[in-house]
């Protein structure tokens, strides 16, 4: 089981705690390059990668998820503290402070990516983390989220994607365009994901090393952004739907990519 | 523009209103076999299926969306009355009072489908609604939302849906396995979407007719449902996630199908 540390359980009143719970803001994850890893799976992914500062945990978590904690020192805490370190309904305990895992643009792009995701201006936490874990399962090698996307160490975004933050790289680049051009330095073709391109998804040749360009939830990719892609390519849609989601039409284009490139 | 009723905007307090309002309960939806489409797109659906027994919108809305509403007789409701019938962050300003438009399960399965899709306990309101989207887009012939699965009225769900809920049929089967059988019996190969599953979905044939199967989000099938598919179908994971969320997942099923079914 965990290393409990001595003494009562902290409150929501601790200092330690207190500072922790500050973030939740983006600003001060920002400013600290720390952000908080909540439960389990993803305490086990902060471990996995050393990049835990602090743990806190209920005395029933420490308990429920021993081998987990086997050898970390455990900061104890009392239910109201572990509810305001947590952003989920049901807290499951565990909460990490970590240190911010970005990799650099480069580093991602150098080691000869096959298949990469550059996100512009994914707004939406859960999709942003939902695209992470999507790219984890479909093999990609990195993400990039770029321009105006949400961080990586938002709550939500760490949430969703269910341990894949700490499982492939993820770069931020505060200009998208730079990401596009640097891919296409390595010889990726980048593909922007656009409902109105003129090649089909089912027709395009997805065989060599490819980057997608996902936009916007809502207004979808920047002019500006797309026209630095070398093709612009739709999912096809059959029906009356108008659209796919973010997320789901980056699992498709993902997995069309992972089928091409493994056949 | 619409044609709104005459006098001052309804308030919150009154009883027309506080009538449609109980509709965000599935209990009274049920009862009255009644529910809320939400923002014009899916007033756009309901009004397009001629399933609406009232509009009400703001004045500002009634304006702003005066083509859709053309011909239409419309309440009109003051801010805080828009506000109590949304679930909405932000309410677009018009909601409709629409009829239940549930397909029998026979009459889904009856339609000779090529691409059908059976949820078993789909709990998480967005979740059914982007599988409904997805369905949509990808071409199915029509939605089961089996056993314990949330219900299509729910306003996550027909927000999340976009207007598809109106596009496909939709049927309800209390007992999941009677969809199953039911799919069988008119010759479709019903695929059990299982992360243990030991046939790749990028081996199967998935050309003829087919009903994919959906689990729950935490725990998947049903063993005794999923062993009455015909094949049980896992997406590869390439990476080290565990797994894909059920919606995009069952994004990537359902364009396998798109894409074998027009081959």
């Amino acid at each position: 089981m965990g290393t409990p540390s001595a003494g009562t359980p902290l409150t929501v009143g601790n200092t330690r705690v207190k500072e922790a719970r500050k973030l939740s803001r983006r600003s001060v994850r920002t400013e600290r390059r720390l952000f908080l890893a909540d439960g389990p799976k993803a305490v086990e992914g902060a471990l996995s990668v050393d990049c835990v500062v602090e743990v806190f945990a209920t005395s029933h978590a420490a308990d429920q998820y021993a081998d987990l904690l086997d050898g970390i020192d455990v900061t104890l805490v009392d239910d109201r503290a572990i509810a305001a370190l947590s952003d989920a309904v049901t807290p499951a305990g565990v909460v990490a402070v970590c240190h911010h895992i970005d990799a650099p643009l480069e580093h991602v792009v150098r080691a000869s990516p096959r298949l990469l995701v550059i996100c512009a201006d994914v707004r939406d936490p859960g999709n942003a983390g939902t695209v992470i874990r999507t790219a984890d399962a479909a093999g990609a090698d990195g993400v990039v989220l770029g321009g105006q996307s949400v961080d990586a160490y938002n709550p939500k975004t760490v949430r969703a994607s269910v341990g894949s933050l700490f499982h492939l790289p993820v770069a931020r680049a505060t200009d998208a365009a730079e990401a596009v051009r640097a891919a296409q330095a390595r010889g990726l073709r980048v593909l922007a994901a656009d409902g109105a391109g003129d090649l089909d998804l089912f027709d395009a040749d997805l065989s060599g090393p490819t980057a997608w360009l996902f936009g916007n939830e809502a207004w979808g990719l920047p002019e500006e952004l797309a026209a630095l892609a070398d093709e612009r390519v739709a999912i096809p849609i059959h029906g009356r739907a108008e659209s796919l989601n973010l997320s789901t039409a980056a699992a498709v284009c993902l997995y069309a990519s992972a089928r091409a490139q493994r056949a």
